[in-house]
């Protein structure tokens, strides 16, 4: 095993989010399900879009937003995703790269659009997305770098990229890579109907041993097992899996291996104004903490404060220096 | 005179504004004067975007955010501007008519690209700007409808139209249907060095009476008169102004006239995040109460009120109703 390049490779679908507020009616009125992400088609896009208020563009993506984080705590980081040539793409190429994150992934010269994730911010800060993939569909295995897959301590993977055709491909073959280096593998189940999905495959991808390291919120936790109750989950899991973080919001999160259920509490916010990224954040310091060589309990303490920074303002990366602010709470990386 | 269709309609440049956090360091290596208003080509455009910070683009334009001020009050807006048929094109359009703004301006479907302003936040919440002018260059006379015109009370205009060739013959063109049809026109000054431009023609509409309103902030004041002292520069617009208000920041403003000189205290603020946008909606504020009647101090407030809360976040349009704002502070319109 050589001497790694990368903390953290991200590989997820590449998408500019388009930001606006909403009342709860409007997400009524549009049939909308409120705090879930439903895929759309362009027609669909249109719709919402014209319907919608005024916005505000910013790169998102759930993998690419937990690699900004990375970032954001001065670890290597680099990402993979497929956007096209055209000006949202390029805004989400200046984006990451201007956050020093590698990314090099061949943009498309034609075909759909770059992916756009229409989010209804509501009072409460909730946000309900509506996810047009456009380019993000044809991420495949060949857009792969083996030699920089294999340079990543870690390589992210999200379960939304189940959702592209090809997709899981390049999936299944970072992570065949990332082992034959002797890397570990992480996946974030990313969403409770995304879990509803493909949730015979994503078990077997924890059974199997292809994931290292599995992230889950408490409503993906319930989904994959089939149940409406934590603890049967949370014991399921700890058969199934490796190590596993269960994110509970204001409840902090459960750190799950072989030996040990660690419950670890949620940094203290003042408001809350928008929760799109916490789960991603929350990847990003618990990574970053592994990367470091930090204890688990450490390492969800650094996810808890990234957690909490975004979602204390709108928008789904951070808006300060995650590498300061761990610093100022004791918890320099 | 008929009856009106608009309280107030802008003519302006229509911008996109992307918007990146930078520290003080930044803008000295870029060259850049803090807290001004920078010209750039095509070139430099793609200089600083590729030297900056991770971005946020929305709908800018120092009259746009003007009007969708006045539509944030629930007064009747409309828009005058030049974006291209691209994806910014339409997200401008798309974010001032989804608050009820009419925006009829025919989008250029060739030359250069939807006008761009590249803002950098500094910690102390100020903003300096670089704007490609873009497709807005292209406004002309033609672009103006002269029975829109002629239905709204206030024609507002920014001082900025005066830098792409043929928008000043469209701002011209404009002030001469108003008059003619029993309306009054208002011009805000823009900015400091967009007075050293043009600081003749400028004094040549006051003088001549082409403006009705007059709005300036203090370095747009000393910059007209080409002196240092506010009182020098409050006289000198006394004897050649119909009405003005000039705002000072913290100080709050002065409203001229040819009876009175009407000092009104700033709106409380807890905290400034991005200057972006004040002066633009301080002077919806003021428009909306003239149009509803309210008296000259009235309309200061209601201009207070709205420049309060822009300054309070990041972005350079209201994030909250200001007919509702208004309302809490006994100010309803």
């Amino acid at each position: 095993m050589t001497a790694s390049r990368y903390d953290v490779l991200g590989i997820g679908n590449a998408i500019v989010d388009v930001i606006a507020r909403a009342e709860d009616d409007f997400l009524v009125a549009q049939g909308m399900q409120k705090g879930a992400m439903q895929l759309i088609d362009e027609a669909r896009a249109r719709a919402i879009y014209d319907a919608m208020g005024p916005a505000t563009e910013s790169s998102g993506g759930s993998a690419a937003n937990t690699i900004a984080g990375v970032a954001s705590f001065g670890a290597r980081a680099a990402f993979v995703g497929k956007v096209k040539d055209d000006e949202l793409g390029k805004a989400f190429a200046h984006d990451i790269r201007s956050i020093n994150v590698k990314f090099d992934t061949r943009p498309a010269t034609e075909g759909p659009s770059t992916a756009r994730c229409y989010i209804m911010v509501t009072p409460d800060g909730e946000r309900t997305m509506n996810t047009y993939l456009g380019a993000a569909q044809d991420l495949r295995p060949a857009d792969l770098d083996e030699v920089q897959i294999a340079a990543a301590e870690v390589v992210y993977l999200e379960g939304y990229l189940w959702d592209p055709p090809q997709a899981k491909e390049a999936f299944i073959k970072a992570a065949a890579i990332a082992h034959k280096n002797g890397r570990r593998v992480a996946l974030t189940l990313s969403d409770s109907f995304c879990v509803d999905r493909y949730r015979g495959e994503f078990l077997d991808l924890i059974r199997k041993g292809t994931v290292d390291i599995l992230f889950a919120n408490e409503h993906e936790l319930r989904s994959l097992y089939e149940t409406a109750d934590f603890e049967t989950g949370a014991k399921a899991l700890r058969a199934d899996a490796k190590l596993a973080v269960v994110t509970r919001s204001e409840k902090g999160c459960v750190v799950i291996d072989k030996n040990d259920m660690t419950a670890v509490p949620a940094a203290p916010i003042s408001q809350i104004a928008d929760v799109t990224g916490a789960g991603d954040l929350f990847a990003a310091g618990f990574l970053v903490g592994l990367a470091r060589g930090k204890d688990h309990r450490t390492a969800a303490r650094l996810g808890g404060l990234a957690a909490a920074e975004v979602i204390q303002h709108v928008g789904a990366r951070p808006a300060v220096s995650l590498k300061a602010l761990a610093a100022e709470n004791g918890l320099a990386v």
